[in-house]
C-alpha cells in the first residue's frame, strides 16, 4: 500500500494513520475532514501527510489524490457513510478498496450497495473494538489497536480487497474477526450499545434533579467507570443508536425487564433471591475476567 | 488511642488497620473475623496484632481485650450489625468509642439506639467513600482513604467520640463530611447503589442468554469499566439495598422512567432529541470531571 486517505480525522482515523505510518513508513496519507483546525492537529502529530477540508460531503470527488489511493477509510459518524459514498463513487480506482470503521455494520453495508452499485466488492465493512470515550486527534493513540479484534464484515467484497484490509489491520496489531453484519450488530446492541445508552440515561436522569449539585460532589469512582462512555460522542452514538435501532431497542426492553426482576425481588425484601441474582452476576464477570468464556452458555449464534 | 478493634477484616477493615499503624506506630489493633483464614491474612500484612475467630456474633463479648480498647469499628456487612452491636453493648467501657464503615446509615443508627440504649451516645455511624470491587485483606490498601471522603452521621454521639473518630480518618488522610443519615442515604442511593444494581443487571441479562459465550467474546473495555461495581461482594451489596430498600426502589423507578424516556426518542427516530440526551449527558459528566459543581441544580438537599 503506497497511499491511503482517512476520511474523518478523529480518534480512530487519526490512530490508525499513526499506526500505519509507524508500520509502512513510506506511506502517503491524505486527511480529509469537516474541520481544519482538527485536520492540522492530524498532521501536527504526523499522522497525515496532506490535508483537506472538505465542509460537504459530495465534494469529496473533487479530493485530488483519492483516485491514485490503494485505500480509503470512512472514519466518520456512520449516518455520513451514504453521503460519502456516494461522493468516492466516482473516484473509486479499480484496485482501490474502501473500508470503514463504524460500530453498526448491517446499514453501512446497505449503503455501501446502494452507492458504490457494481464497485460494491471494493466495500469491506470493519468495526475496530478499540473505542475510547475521548474523541479527536489529539487523544489519538498509535497503539490504540494493538491486542484488539476488528470485526471484518465483507460478505460482497473481492477476497483481494478483503486481505488487503486484513493485512493493515494485522500491521497495527489488530486480531481479525469475520461475521455476518446481522450478527455483529446483535452482539454489539447488547455488548456496547446498550451500555452507551445506559450510562447516558443515569448521567441525564441524576444532573437533571433538584439537588444534582450535592449528588455529583458525592459521586465516587464506581460511579465514574460505570458512567466513562457516557462522555462519548454524542453525534456518534447517536448515529449508532439509530443505525441499529431495532436491535437497540430490542437489547433496552431486555434490560428492563432483568432490572424489573431484580426490583420485584428487592421489593419483596426476598433478600435469598438478591443474593443469588448477584452472585450470578458477579461470578459471571469473575468467569469473564478470568478467560473462562467455555463456561458460557453457547446455544445461539 | 491505644487500642482498636476492626470486627471483620475484609478490605476496608484491613485497610483501615493498615493506615491507622502506619500513622500511629505504637497502636495495638485487635483482628475480629468469622474465617481464620482470612484472619491470617491480614495478620501476615501487619494490620493486627491479635486475631480471634468469631462464628457467631453472639460471641463477640468473650473476645479479651475489647473492654480496655479505645475504639471498635464495625466493618462488616451491614445487615450483621444488630448482633455485633447487641453483643458490644456489655463490653463497651466508658471512653470507648465504636464506628462503623457501613454503606448505609439510617438503618445502621437505628440498630446501634436498640441495641446499646445508654451507650448510643458512644455510636458515631461512618461510610468511607473509599469503596473497591475487590475484597478481603489481600486487596487492602495502606493509602486506600487518601484523599477521600468519609460521610459522619452522628446526631446522638457524644461531640468527644465525633473527634475521636474524626481525628482518625484525618490520621488516614481522609476528609470528613458531616450528614443527616437520611441525607446519606439518599444520596448514595443514587450515585452508589442504584450503579450496583444496574451493573448486576446488565451482567445477569448477557449471562442468561443463549449465545452469552458469543456476548461476553466481544465484551471490551466499555462493558469492562460499565460493570466494575459488579465485582463487588454480593453479601455485602445484598444488605445495603436490603437496608436502603426505600430510596433504592425510588431510584431504580426513576431510572427505568428515564430509560424509558430515551427508547421513546429512539422508538420514534428523533435523531434531534437523541443528540440532545446524549449531549446533555455528556456535558453534564465533563462538568462533574472538571470540578464545575456549582453549573449544577442545588434547590433540594
Amino acid at each position: 500500500m503506497k497511499q491511503l486517505a482517512v476520511i474523518g480525522v478523529g480518534l480512530i482515523g487519526t490512530s490508525l494513520a499513526l499506526a500505519a505510518k509507524r508500520s509502512q513508513p513510506g506511506l502517503t496519507i491524505i486527511g480529509i475532514d469537516r474541520d481544519a483546525l482538527t485536520l492540522e492537529q492530524a498532521r501536527a502529530r504526523g499522522a497525515i501527510d496532506q490535508c483537506f477540508v472538505v465542509d460537504d460531503l459530495s465534494g469529496l470527488a473533487q479530493v485530488s489524490g483519492l483516485s491514485g489511493c490503494d485505500a480509503i477509510v470512512l472514519a466518520l459518524p456512520v449516518r455520513q457513510f451514504p453521503a460519502a459514498l456516494a461522493s468516492l463513487s466516482t473516484v473509486i480506482g479499480p484496485q482501490c478498496v474502501v473500508f470503514d470503521v463504524g460500530s453498526t455494520k448491517a446499514d453501512v453495508l446497505a449503503a455501501a450497495q446502494a452507492a458504490l452499485g457494481s464497485k460494491f466488492a471494493h466495500f469491506v465493512g470493519c468495526h475496530p473494538i478499540a473505542g475510547r470515550e475521548r474523541h479527536g486527534p489529539l487523544a489519538a493513540d498509535v497503539t490504540l489497536f494493538e491486542g484488539k479484534s476488528v470485526i471484518v464484515c465483507a460478505p460482497n467484497a473481492d477476497a483481494a480487497f478483503v486481505d488487503v484490509v486484513g493485512t493493515l489491520w494485522q500491521s497495527v496489531g489488530a486480531r481479525v474477526i469475520s461475521m455476518s453484519p446481522e450478527a455483529h450488530d446483535e452482539v454489539f446492541a447488547a455488548v456496547s450499545h446498550l451500555p452507551h445508552m445506559l450510562a447516558y440515561a443515569l448521567v441525564d436522569e441524576l444532573a437533571s434533579r433538584p439537588n444534582a449539585r450535592t449528588l455529583f460532589a458525592h459521586a465516587a469512582s464506581g460511579f465514574r467507570d460505570f458512567t466513562r462512555v457516557a462522555s462519548s460522542s454524542p453525534e456518534m452514538w447517536r448515529d449508532i443508536a439509530m443505525n441499529n435501532q431495532s436491535a437497540l431497542l430490542t437489547e433496552i426492553d431486555a434490560y428492563i425487564a432483568r432490572l424489573q426482576q431484580l426490583r420485584s425481588v428487592l421489593a419483596a425484601k426476598d433478600a435469598t433471591a438478591l443474593y443469588e441474582f448477584m452472585q450470578r452476576a458477579q461470578a459471571a464477570r469473575e468467569r469473564w475476567l478470568s478467560g473462562q468464556l467455555d463456561q458460557f452458555k453457547n446455544e445461539g449464534s
